[in-house]
């Protein structure tokens, strides 16, 4: 399909001003960055970048697109065909699905002649919003699950199928185990897992039956035993179909309950009491019923006894942040042949922009592994650990830390994505995404982990790019007084 | 695109389940409800009944997603050989777009073999969940933006692509003039429309020759003032481009400017004086900036001098409420060749459903047009004005209101969709749909419209289902007693 029209109505006709002037072709840098943190936490994970090739791939107009747009009445024909032809040709450098991110920081850079720095916005921000939200979600349910088994649920309560599609594939990125969602898991490769509804007990004459006849006919049967009275019918009767397998030496591996209603601490404790009592420590007890990340970490608090998890609702809708402020602002420009830094100015400091071709350089802890910050700085220069580095807080230039020689590392959090319009990353399969997703996660110290109110991660600009975003702000105050 | 993936695992493996008994078959009538208003308003938008129309015609499995299900190691050929032939053959009911609906009323009513209605269910919810969501998020902004132009800004921040697009038709659903979105614009026959970035305002050397170059280039523009400094240079810019068009006798009819940061209310006063006082008073004052229902609202009650409005994050991502709690439960079975009325027991009654085949009968003051209140009845009540009607509350039942013979009218509110699998119904035009919401939400009386504590319209039984639902409960209780 071409994507060609997934953007905004103006990024067409501003495209088209500025290839009338032949300005479209002008070289510029965008960061695409946010400004804070969803869900009251202190991080966000990146991810979107696999789908986003794919749009990138296919941001092509063909005939019906072309058509669409000439009926407009606003499109010159040499336009169009110029839109005929348009393949991006640009360079994209981003942070790998799955890594941590901070507010301000580049998460990806494109550096592309405008107009199609400009076409590509809309669907750019788009997907990253997206998929960053749900994975950061997913990240937040992990960091209070344990080992637990994470199953996303949500399809059926998703903002449109693709929010369900590519949602679940997002969770993975954030830790998730499992899906629900058979297209997503076709798609993506993901672990398709479901259990039993109300309905299919509700297909017999008795609970009884409807679990007799269900592990007659699978494996790994998961019994939901709410429908009727979870402690008094359900659990006595999974019960009694788990002795009747182990009597014909039936019993499977992975077999179990799921509670989807009332207090859940309290159930499940009661129901593994029994099945203990039963001899079925092996049984597993799966929870569902409007679940997130503070109901986890309150039901384990009050030592709930779950052993797996369905998020529905609250992780494919992205339940207290619905929308990631993402941005994409222009950092530097062509101008007579050369590419002069540009940045936004704002009367609150806040959302000010950092100007240039910028970088992302983490520094970790030689000893422990743990990330210590990020510096942002400018993609020329070069930090290495051999003469130490001092920290300097922006704009609060009198916080400052100094890092001995060898105490630290650095790498490079950016990788190049694109070169000349041609993909030149390879995309990681989804099992080290999501490796590496945990790699990142568990390089945090805990305090930036909270789920809320956490320790805010203090990002750093390099003395050469603070300098350079000094200069231009002083340089605008002249301008301003000159007028 | 086969669609037959998009649902969950356990319906596949529920349907498999009932299919190798020969339960596949049985007739069942699934009601789709919901349970609460999103956005803690007064009624909810019906919308999505195009999408699902199309998503039911291409409800089928192709050699990849049957290869995919063949894989998974838990379906019988033959099974999936069923699969291959799937088609809906059902019954659908439901109420048209842009209707005005209310908790727990039948929205839509599905009348399949129960493996059918299985599979479908999550999808349906979904695409209903999502769509009425969107609409009557719009609704709410239409009901307090008076007769403004309502643009659509938000695909950059929606939750995956058919969020976006569908989201933006679901706008229109509600009471909105036009979308940023092209690819929506297309697909819909929506209005697109779009103004510029700050990223044009910043292609040129200064503000005026950014102007300048637009207006040169096209009619209807509508100027991005707050790059630098709104009534300093932005709107002295707009005023002098629009007077220099005015001397070329090129000033068009639509023209204008856009204020995206800032106090609205504060700068559109401001600006409406200076373009007034330069002889501008047809220029239009579009406002953006994280706008949602209560901002018009408060923005309106200052005087802001707003014609028409962008509206992005908050409308896109339903924010407030992001997910609709959209239900699906079964209200009859057929049963030794009969339709026996179900319906699902719980503790809290709020969570008990309504047994039987039903319809929603809306009743109609016949002086005002306004609406009196629903009754949910059994399909094949006749319900008329001649004799008058009590409406008995439930389950209050000593709340009780008489209404004379002919002092109302009533309607019935579902319209059937599918009958044996083809579809029957007639899908209106999107301009037809727009204007069928309007003038629903027209019938209501203002109170229950606010946005905020809103009159909660009291939704009856009729005295047929109130018996029949008292009798399954009473039956209930009685086989509980003798376990």
């Amino acid at each position: 399909m071409h994507k060609g029209l997934v953007t905004d109505f103006y990024q067409l006709t501003m495209a088209q001003g500025l290839w009338r002037i032949g300005a479209h072709k002008t070289r510029c840098v965008f960061d695409r960055t946010y400004r804070e943190n969803p869900f009251g936490g202190g991080y966000t994970v990146v991810a979107g970048l696999e789908h986003l090739v794919d749009f990138i791939e296919n941001f092509t107009y063909g005939r019906e697109e072309l058509e669409f747009l000439r009926a407009q009445g606003v499109f010159d024909e040499a336009f169009l065909a110029w839109l005929a032809d348009f393949h991006f040709s640009g360079d994209i450098y981003a942070m790998p699905e799955g890594t941590i991110a901070f507010p301000g920081e580049v998460l990806l850079r494109v550096e592309a002649p405008k107009a199609e720095a400009l076409l590509l916005e809309t669907g750019l921000t788009m997907i990253m919003n997206h998929e960053s939200l749900i994975a950061t979600k997913a990240r937040r349910l992990r960091s209070v699950a344990g080992d637990d088994f994470l199953m996303e649920f949500g399809l059926r309560r998703a903002q449109g199928e693709s929010a369900g599609h590519y949602g679940a594939r997002a969770t993975v990125v954030g830790g998730f185990n499992a899906t629900s969602n058979v297209e997503a898991a076709r798609r993506f490769g993901l672990s398709a897992v479901g259990t039993m509804a109300h309905s299919w007990v509700m297909s017999f004459a008795d609970e009884l039956e409807a679990f007799r006849e269900y592990v007659r006919q699978y494996d790994n049967a998961t019994l939901l035993v709410d429908t009727y009275n979870t402690l008094e019918s359900g659990v006595p009767h999974a019960i009694t179909v788990f002795e009747e397998l182990r009597a014909a030496g039936r019993l499977p591996k992975q077999y179990g309950i799921r509670l989807d209603s009332g207090d859940l601490a309290y159930l499940s404790c009661r129901a593994r009491e029994m099945l203990d009592a039963a001899g079925f420590a092996g049984a597993k007890i799966t929870a569902s019923n409007d679940i997130d990340e503070h109901i986890v970490q309150s039901l384990k608090a009050q030592g709930a006894a779950i052993d797996a998890w369905g998020i529905g609702t609250k992780i494919i809708a992205a339940n207290g942040t619905p929308a990631l402020g993402g941005i994409y602002k222009l950092a530097a420009q062509e101008e007579d042949g050369r590419l002069v830094p540009k940045m936004k100015f704002s009367d609150n400091p806040e959302k000010m922009t950092n100007p240039g071709r910028k970088d992302v350089r983490r520094f970790y802890h030689r000893d422990t592994g743990k990330m210590i910050t990020d510096v942002q700085c400018l993609v020329d220069e070069v930090i290495t650990a051999e003469t130490g580095y001092e920290l300097i807080s922006h704009p609060y230039s009198w916080r400052r830390k100094k890092l001995a020689p060898n105490e630290f590392y650095v790498r490079n959090m950016l990788r190049p994505i694109y070169r000349n319009g041609k993909l030149v990353y390879d995309l990681p399969k989804l099992s080290e995404i999501a490796a590496y997703g945990t790699e990142q996660f568990e390089r945090l110290w805990p305090e930036y982990t909270r789920l809320d109110s956490p320790e805010i991660m203090e990002i750093n600009l390099s003395p050469a790019l603070a300098a350079l975003k000094e200069e231009l702000v002083l340089a605008q105050l002249e301008r301003e007084k000159t007028k």
